[in-house]
């Protein structure tokens, strides 16, 4: 048996790489390890935006097009609480609402968040291992420069991005412990990869959980980080283009230009490989200073060869002597 | 200026009624004391069954058909819930469950029951002062002949009110406190209404709120109360057939049969005036062994005559001098 793939990301550009990756890998060789520093509370109910986002994905639930929440959605439950003169900035659907409901009441009942997930991925039959980074409370925090303190999709969703950031706080994350089965996962892999993910909100909070970083560091598994950033494609849809405008906010809040040798550089401890975008090809010197081995194909989906192309790029790097 | 009147009731029956009496009488001269005792957490919310009832009852937002829950509702989150594989007994609709997160959040966040319903009736416009009867989590708890020990809507609402009933308690009862305002209406109030509400369901966990019972002995209001039990009247909703097999089932647990009476004999300590529906008339006598005054009415609506005969019936008991 070879050994497994380990991905580590966040929601939604983590999860087309994921189905990308499972056209030529089974679900049951991939572990995934996903950042729950988005996690909030919203009306009494815990969110995990990128959990679900994952298990949305990898169920064939989500919405193609908006990028998060399930296919064929109605919002009757929020226009209601709209209705009650509540302020909604954070849109959960009717459908998507069961989800959370269901995680709140195994919570309240005692049960982790990883138990929990695996419960929701079981129910939505996802064959992939799905696992929280954590099942500790851990809060991605975003200060302005005019002194506010964020929450992560606070600045996102309902600033859409817009303040300018002085500094990206990992809330928790220093008591917090790695989900059980994330450790063992990167130990035995035969590969690890980053998601194509916001650096800063996505992958830096796994990284924060006392650990995880180490065990990158010493598993045998190469580390592999596909670049989030294409930075020579015009971004013309809404979504990805204010999922761009936080990349760079929290970025420069690091003294950080908004390109893939500016990610690489954030992995360097870890990363054996990194997966440039082919119309990046240009920054493959300044990457390198970063990472040693620069892997250049089409990232994006729809602008190259068919997805497969690069899941077998980067599945090329795992390891494979047997276990 | 005359003083007001104070409703003590739970959710469908008493609901019917305040809105009879709402036909002669101004929303600012009634305040309600609303049973808690179904109140019940799901998947992580807590619902206040004959709170929301009485408020949907009083916005004019309430499925008049069903009884429960808001008029042009639909269930997509609980199809979904059913779809994770989850039992779901206890159906939210999609808007209503809007009402549940707003209480649930806000409670989370410290606010007390009390003060949480203040502000849903705001938000839905209600000109009547609702109360909870405590801020406290009190349970009725319905034990069956069996063993089993059910929370009253699971009883009534997964169990269809079939288990033979052994014994009602209303846990936590002796450790509640009155909701703030509660005693205080009572005590000034112009006349106190025990609605045709399910006697042991919904006002003797009221009475069970140390004090309460106390401040309705020792008012100066007289005290009526209006039979929940027409007996002569066949019943051909099912809604009502349901409600009604609980209301003899808990009654048969402390031996009393499902009679006009027999609830009359639950008040005697406290009641002044009992209203009798005119198809009971012959029970007149039986009930007066229990409360002295007997006024018969037709008290069930589209069975008589307008339901403002019921209403001024029911206010000509009210005591008339100035505050």
């Amino acid at each position: 048996m070879t050994r497994g793939v380990v991905g580590i990301g966040g929601g939604i550009g983590a999860s087309r790489f994921w189905r990308a990756l499972l056209r030529v890998l089974e679900p049951a060789e991939l572990t995934l390890v996903v950042n729950t520093g988005d996690d909030l509370w919203q009306h009494g109910l815990r969110i995990c935006p990128d959990l679900d986002t994952t298990l949305y994905a990898l169920s064939g639930r989500q919405d193609a097009q908006r990028g998060w929440g399930l296919s064929g959605e109605t919002f009757r439950c929020m226009d209601a609480l709209r209705d009650l003169g509540q302020e909604v900035w954070f849109n959960l659907g009717d459908r998507d609402l069961a989800t959370h409901l269901l995680r709140t009441g195994l919570l309240g009942d005692g049960t982790s968040l990883s138990e929990v997930t695996a419960v929701l991925a079981r129910a939505m039959g996802v064959g992939v291992r799905v696992l929280p980074m954590t099942d500790d409370m851990v809060t991605t925090h975003v200060v302005t420069t005019a002194g506010a303190v964020l929450h992560y999709e606070e600045f996102l969703v309902r600033h859409q991005a817009a303040p300018e950031v002085a500094e990206v706080r990992y809330t928790g994350a220093g008591r917090a412990v790695p989900a059980p089965g994330v450790l063992a996962a990167i130990a035995d892999a035969g590969l690890v990869v980053l998601a194509p993910s916001n650096p800063l909100a996505s992958i830096c909070p796994v990284l924060a959980v006392p650990g995880i970083r180490a065990a990158l560091r010493t598993t045998a598994a190469p580390v592999l980080a596909v670049t989030p950033i294409v930075s020579r494609v015009p971004i013309s849809d809404p979504g990805e283009r204010l999922r761009a405008a936080s990349r760079a906010g929290l970025l420069a809040a690091r003294g950080l230009p908004p390109t893939a040798a500016a990610v690489a550089s954030l992995y360097r401890d870890l990363c054996r490989h990194f997966v440039l975008d082919a119309a990046d090809a240009v920054e493959c010197d300044a990457v390198r200073a970063a990472v040693r081995d620069v892997i250049v194909v089409p990232t994006l989906p729809g602008t190259g060869p068919p997805d497969d192309v690069l899941a077998r790029a980067v599945l090329g790097a795992r390891r494979h002597e047997a276990v």
